[in-house]
This record gives C-alpha cells, structure tokens and sequence, in this order.
C-alpha cells in the first residue's frame, strides 16, 4: 500500500503485541508492505492516529461471540476520525510452543482469559495442561517463547507463531468455528483520501450513530427514513445512553455510499428527525452482508 | 428468598469465583438468603441449569462498555431456559489488598486483563505498580489473599474485598464511572413460576428473537408489529448469523408482558412475518428504560 506520495509507508496502530488478530487485519486492509505500531491501549491507538504519529488505525468493532466494542465507537466519536475501511477474520485458536514437541509433553497453557475460556473443550479433554491467564494472545506467545521451557505453550491466531517463530503444534482449539471478529480501518478525516484499501470492491458500506428520544414509534419512523428509499441495513444496535434514561444512541450500518442519492436523501430526512446524526464514514463493504431495513 | 414450598432455599449458579460482581447481581435478584454455586465456565452455568441442580442462573447479558455477550443469548437459546428477571450493576473497580496497607506500599496488582484496562489512568499515575493479568477479578482478590504479601493486591467489586476477608484500600479506579453491566436471571420454564424475584416493580418487559432475510424494508416492517400498537422498544440488535450471508437475528426487548394484549397482538402480527420469533421471556423491568419503537 503507498501513500498518494506513492513513497512513504503507510503506518498502522493497532492494540495489541507484534503478531495480534489487529495486526493480520491491518495486513488484510493495507497489504503487506505497512508499518505497523502496536499499541498498549485502545486510547493510546487513538491518539495517535488524531496526534498524527500513525496515518490509520485498525479496531476490532464486534465479535460474533462477544458482540460490539461500544469502547471503540466512543473513541471514534471522540477523536473525530473515520471509517475508511472494514475487514472480517475469522479468530482461530491454535497451540503454539516454543520447540517442536508433541502435545503431551505440555503441562501449562498462557493466553488471554477470553480465549482460554473459547478452548474449554481442549482443556477438559487434556486435564494435564494447565491454563493461566495472559494479558493478550500473541503477547503469551511472545512470553513462551522468551521462557523456552519445553512444556509451555500459548493459544494465539497462527500470525503469532510466525511472528516468534513459534510452533504451532495444534490446530482449531477453539470450541465454536464461528468466531469471527470485524475490524474497522479509522483515520484523520484530512488524511482519509491518502489512504487505498485492498481489493476492489465495488460495494460500499455507511455506518452512522444518531440518538432518539423516547417515543413509542421513534425508531420506526427513523428506519422509514432508508426503507422509503430501498436503503438496506446491514447492522443496527441501541444503546442507552447512562445518565440520561429516556435516551438512546443507535449504530446503523447501510449498504451503499452517503454520495449515493438513495444514501444521502435518507440521511437529510434522518436529520430532519434527530439533531444527532453523525455520519462515521462510507468505505468498501468487506463481504456481502444486508439486513432488511 | 423462597420457593413455592416456602422452606427450601433457593440455589443460583452464576459464572467465576466467589464475589464477583454477578454474584452480587444474584443478591441484588434474589435476595441474601440463598445458596450461590460459582460456575468455571458460561456452559457449566447453563448445564446446572437444565439438569436442575441450580434452580436459576444469573447471567451477565451486555455491558455500556463491551456491549452485548452473545454467547450467552446463544446458550439461553439452546438450553430451552426463560428469561425471569433482570438486574444492572454500576461495575465499580476497587484496589484491595490481603493487609491494610498504604498504596504507595503496593508494587504488584492483579486483575482480569479487561479489569485492568479499564483501569488506565490509574496505572499511569503509578508508574511504580506492575499490573498482571488473572482469571477473573473476584479470583484475583481471593490469590492476593492467600499469597498474603504486602506488597500485592487485586482489582475487583467491593463485594470481593468482604467475601475473602480483604481491605479496600482505594475506590473507583475505573476510568469511566459509566460502567454497568445488565444480567439476566434464567430459569427452565417448569420452575419459572416458583422464583419470585426482589422488589414490587409494576413495569414490565418481553425479550424476544428473530430472525429476517435480507430484503430492503424487512426489519421496518417487522418493527411495525410493535410500533402500530404503540409498544415500547428498550433495545435492539442485529446479528449476523454465520454461514448464512443473507440472514440476520434479532433480539428486541420491548416494554410490557407477553399476555398484555397489545404486547400479544404485535407478537402475533411478528410471527406472520418471520418463521422464528422466539419469545425469552417476560420479567419485571430493573428500572425506567425506554427507546422509542
């Protein structure tokens, strides 16, 4: 990926240690040829995309499992940046050692709590191995391999492995397939255009927020706005909002560009019903998703 | 709290260790005279559930942070339970060592990696404590204890500082007060009706799923089941379900009894529309929320 100087690369934070599902994200939206710059915080990546010291951000928005990060929807209204890009991977767990031994030599197991938590079946069939928490996946990988003891081992997406030059001596830990992680590719609005996604793709996503009184009727009458006009919806989520208990925000996502005069129209008379709406950018749609508006 | 029979006690499973916060939310529920089973794992939970040795579980269902467990509405789903009560919890983030010491004595702390994230501006302000991450915050309390150094300590509820004998030794830690986690109290439909929950509350709410397929207009239309008959809507979220690009599931909880005739009727009107309306429940609303249908 190259910049519109066609010269200097592009530079990505993300959360996370060297080797993270972020990371393999930002290599799936920018290519291969990026710099990436691992950061300890969701806050501290958000800095420094809006300080200027990364070009973009990769952040895990929902996970099929674990559902939204309202977190990162704070920041990116917070900071001010938008969305630029989406990409979905599959999260999947495999044992990773620091030698080449076979499984029943490993007796301890570090990872994240979470992860952990989606390997229970591999951990009741091998009540050998203990489990013990990690601060992040790729991060207990970094930590095994560190250690070098022959019968430790971590859970961690195969980017770790390669990373550390680790092992991967099992494959699939996970107990459900179906785990899958969005990722959203934020930047400075200023910056926006500089920065190429991979892949053409010509179908485009709009994600916005817009918050509602509450009225019976309220949120019919918002959607009528883009089902008038044949505007698909491919996510919607409320949220009250703390500390004012007859408000709600909603995140919708829309297929199709805010440019486009179906998009744009159902935007104007979205507006005429809420003070709040805030279009959080229109990017390429990773994979063919809709919901009925 | 008491059963039907009026003698036996009451036993709700919920997931982690001895004084976690859902722990608390069973007490908030139910009342302080009952038995509580921790659970290793969400799935144990349901299991001790559907086999009947715990009369109901209490299950945290979304957060203002992290948004909605999905894995949780998935095993609510597959376990044939019902959806009898609701509580939220203001998730506070207290220091608390097994000693009473000052913190500026303390070097190492310890928490579930979410915890201690959420617990930033804290740790930036003391350079001199290593934070280290655990299974769970409750769990943390209770290691903190039994390692008795006076130098550590852990980051959970206050509820965790009382349960294992331990001293608060500084308040709300947390970076952002707004902290609340929703849980749910579940229980097989054939016990259901013997589980009275706490507090006289006259406002009620249905949490329903269903699923769409993906036509413009679709969720418009189902939402005016709701909205002709002017029942309320306190949440809703899509999601896609995997493996089948062009269809979503919905979960909505709306204001009001499934046997209150409006209620009834717009279920009725929803199911012409869609072959999957599954109904969770109809429980006494924890409080005043409310987003316009």
């Amino acid at each position: 990926m190259t910049n519109e100087d066609g010269a200097r690369t592009l530079n990505a934070a993300y959360q996370g240690e060297r080797g993270a599902f972020s990371e393999e994200a930002a290599s799936l939206l920018l290519g291969p040829d990026i710099q990436t710059t691992p950061c300890r915080t969701f806050d501290d990546m958000f800095d420094s995309v809006s300080g200027g010291t990364a070009d973009c951000a990769v952040a895990p928005i929902e996970n099929t499992l674990a559902g939204s990060v309202h977190k990162n929807y704070d920041l990116l209204i917070e900071h001010d940046l938008t969305i630029i890009g989406e990409a979905k991977l599959r999260i999947t767990h495999n044992l990773i050692a620091p030698r080449r031994v076979s499984l029943n030599q490993i007796r301890r197991v570090y990872s994240h709590p979470v992860a952990l938590a989606q390997c229970d079946r591999f951990f009741r069939s091998n009540p050998q191995i203990e489990a013990g928490p990690a601060y992040d996946t790729a991060g207990s990988v970094k930590m095994v391999v560190e250690r070098d003891r022959p019968d430790e081992a971590a859970i961690a997406g195969p980017r770790a492995a390669a990373v550390y030059g680790a092992h991967v001596i099992a494959e699939g830990l996970e107990d459900n397939a179906l785990n899958f992680t969005r990722f959203l590719l934020l930047a400075r609005p200023d910056r926006a255009r500089s920065i190429t996604t991979r892949g053409a793709v010509d179908r485009r996503k709009t994600s916005l927020m817009f918050r509602l009184a509450n009225r019976p009727g309220e949120l019919f009458r918002a959607l009528a706005a883009f089902a008038l006009r044949e505007v698909d919806l491919s996510k919607i989520e409320s949220r009250p909002i703390e500390g004012r208990p007859w408000e709600y925000s909603f995140y919708i996502d829309v297929i199709g560009d805010q440019r486009e005069p179906a998009v744009g129209q159902a935007l104007a008379h979205l507006s005429e019903m809420t003070e709040t709406v805030r279009v959080l950018g229109s990017y390429p749609a990773a994979e063919e998703l809709g919901a009925g508006s």
